[in-house]
């Protein structure tokens, strides 16, 4: 019973190495190479450690936001990356997603299906301070990244800064201060020529 | 001054991008390309959260554990991966790390700097069951991944049964279920013909 128990959580992490071979859409800096959602998940937790401060509620638990952004992305391992700006993709992004969680975290035992499941599900409904905080993540890391790389992923045809604006809205009130710190960058990014007006 | 503070902590974060391009001996399952130290440590800090019930002290802390995988190996921006059977390149990878430590630590504000580096040293020293079981982790996780990839590491000339057992033996005492089933994967590894006897 043990065994088994073991053998399917060993059986899980290995099938989550696949994680080191989904693309995103932006690169790495100082490269031409795509960042994958492995990489993408540590940089976040490291984010969620170093910016903890600044979240609107004090008193969340870090530990479940670096939970959060640990397994966020988990389930583009079977419904792929879904670039954020991609209107067509959005439509069945759900539907595909929720396929995902179900084949992948029944691998496994029962109480740790359930764990994940409720906590892709909590980072999904922003309604708790570790959701909205874990997502303003999701979203500020892009933003370092392309100001980085000449705004590699905003040269995409159509788009915009006001599409910018709008992506990192969440951060305006569930982290003022990095919200203050990410107009600053989007407005020097549009100066600069990284990113269309 | 609070700006100064974030700004610190922005260009740490746009730093330990390099983690993405510091690659380790082993490969990613199903290919040919070398893992990396992000994908390496977003691997740990998952293990970390799945196998927690396996640690010898289960009242260590978790949260502590996730960060050490998360930052082990944060020194390697600067001083490289050392192969852990390389004993050449091990003679000098503690001065090497050391100065390593300094110059990216100290990017950061004083109270982060000096919690990033009481992690890494709490982390390099195994003085504790928090710094044990994450250290029991960076040895498993490579096991794992060499099973899945026909001991690609392990085709190294000059590694053997021997050396694998005692890289993993800190697991005995510190992870005992998980020694048993480490155990049994390089017996395996032995009789597929992925490790020298």
């Amino acid at each position: 019973m043990q065994i088994e128990r073991l053998m399917r959580q060993i059986q899980f992490i290995t099938e989550i190495d696949k994680m080191k071979q989904i693309y995103r859409k932006n690169v790495v800096i100082g490269t031409e190479r795509n960042e994958n959602d492995a990489e993408h998940s540590w940089h976040l937790a490291m984010m969620a450690i170093l910016l903890s401060e600044y979240a609107a509620d004090p008193e969340m638990d870090l530990l479940k936001v670096v939970k959060m952004v640990l397994i966020h992305d988990l389930v583009e391992i079977d419904a792929g990356d879904t670039f954020c700006y991609d209107e067509e993709g959005y439509k069945d992004k759900e539907e595909r997603e929720k396929k995902a969680a179900k084949r992948l975290f029944n691998m496994l035992p029962t109480d740790q299906a359930q764990e994940i499941l409720s906590l892709w599900r909590e980072f999904e409904d922003l309604n708790t301070p570790e959701a909205r905080f874990a997502a303003c993540l999701d979203r500020f890391q892009p933003l370092i990244l392309n100001y980085n790389t000449k705004g590699h992923t905003w040269q995409i045809p159509g788009v915009t800064k006001e599409d910018v604006f709008k992506r990192n809205s969440l951060l305006k009130e569930n982290a003022s201060e990095l919200w203050k710190f990410a107009e600053e960058l989007i407005e020097d990014s549009v100066r600069k020529g990284f990113l269309k007006p």
